[in-house]
């Protein structure tokens, strides 16, 4: 079967793909080079342990901390600090270390370009830096598996899923399903089936309820990996899967014509 | 004019779009909200203060690690670690303690989705991370003023334009200018002109190369901003622009029905 029409039959079952692999770890993730390295010693020579220590924290109690936060530092520094704020609480160091605030530049999609949504990058790094990276061992894979996991959650879910006890726009915001982790393409269709502009109060306390949505499921998976019941749900392998990396939903800026990419080795 | 017309006749005359706004700071890049902030107190209470201590690093030199890196963690960290690692040497902390490692889930676009390209992204964190978050102070805004001129770089130019002293693939690798900062269109655009997978030992070294091209021209931005000289190149405010977060091309997507944002205050 061609990658079109693996694509388009698959399409045709299901708005958002499912790789055709089953997850065994996250190990196809990564479309760089597989196997090679098994410790995290840094280039400097400086050593970086994992898994940072991690105390279960309230998922909701975290994503009143991130609408709130949002209206400080927006999308992704707030899930970043919805989270470590609380472990700079209760755990001190090395959270303390950790520059929430310079993420800030993830909003918009990184300095308003539109690419991934700083909920999710935000997300990502608040799984990899507690957990670690995959070269620091098979337990670590999870902090990858966990992102992996915000990623396909967001594109697949009506958000934002969280509704603050005391919200700032008082009227209901509607919830609309991006099919993409993409900050231009989950705020595009938000604003189009809502009708509110970019600069509104409105559009403003949506991203801020996705991000508080975002950091409830972040420490529902934390908190499912401390008591050692976390399993990866998402099963896309993009390199694996099509030959490129990639989201799922390749017809909806493709249209029709989907090209394949080149496979012979050469 | 019609914002489709705006971008088509923009289009017409140059590839990537030039915003029509000039470039005073950073502010206008905020689609969130403006002037609210006069500190970086974090949320714990605990003060994150900027910038941290630079010293002036060899672009050639930083460009070499991130090539030979990109081997060990792949583009996001190499970024990151071909800065950090010097700078741990020659500093000491706060690098030491940034977690470089935990940044490989950056790889393939974030573990593999082919949304923001790794090395961009690596970037963006290096000189956030280093000269602050824009609510620090006016000073601080080239943080985000340098990672935006990253983005643009990046997808304006024929990369890798670096090439390792001892590069590990001797063939010639082409140049493709991606467009766009994204992982997925500039692998792709470079797979489809060069004919080589997205597993082949071609395809990896050109990332090699793009992930060092970034640091180098990264560390020749700090350099300059180390020096007093740094003026912000980049000019692209999307939200203000074409009110909606998103690269400047929209009919590379959008073909020729590029919607028109919601723009009516509510």
């Amino acid at each position: 079967m061609e990658v079109k029409e693996m694509f388009d039959e698959k399409l045709s079952r299901r708005g958002l793909l499912k790789g055709a692999v089953g997850a065994t770890g996250i190990a196809a993730l990564a479309y760089g080079g597989l196997g090679l390295f098994s410790n995290a010693e840094a280039k400097s020579g400086v050593p970086e342990k994992w898994p940072w220590p991690y105390v279960k924290l309230d998922p909701e109690k975290t994503a009143e901390l991130a609408y709130n936060e949002w209206y400080r530092v927006f999308c992704g520094a707030a899930v970043i600090s919805s989270v470590f704020s609380q472990l700079r609480d209760k755990v001190g160091e090395p959270y303390t270390s950790f520059p929430v605030d310079a993420f800030i530049f993830l909003e918009g999609g990184m300095v308003g370009w539109g690419t991934i949504c700083g909920s999710n990058a935000g997300a990502n790094i608040v799984s990899n830096v507690i957990i670690g990276p995959r070269i620091a061992g098979p337990e670590c894979e999870n902090g990858a598996a966990i992102g992996a996991d915000v990623l396909e959650w967001y594109s697949e879910t009506a958000l934002p899923t969280f509704t603050p006890k005391e919200p700032r726009i008082k009227t209901p915001i509607i919830q609309t399903t991006s099919n993409s982790p993409l900050c231009h393409i989950s705020v595009g269709k938000w604003m189009k089936a809502s009708g509110y502009a970019i600069g509104s109060p409105e559009r403003r306390d949506r991203c801020a309820r996705v991000t508080a949505s975002v950091a409830y499921n972040l420490v529902a998976d934390l908190n499912a990996w401390k008591d050692g019941t976390y399993k990866q749900k998402s099963t896309w392998k993009a390199a694996s899967n099509v030959g490129i990396t990639s989201q799922q939903n390749c017809t909806e800026c493709h249209g029709a014509n989907v090209p394949s990419p080149p496979s012979a080795k050469k």
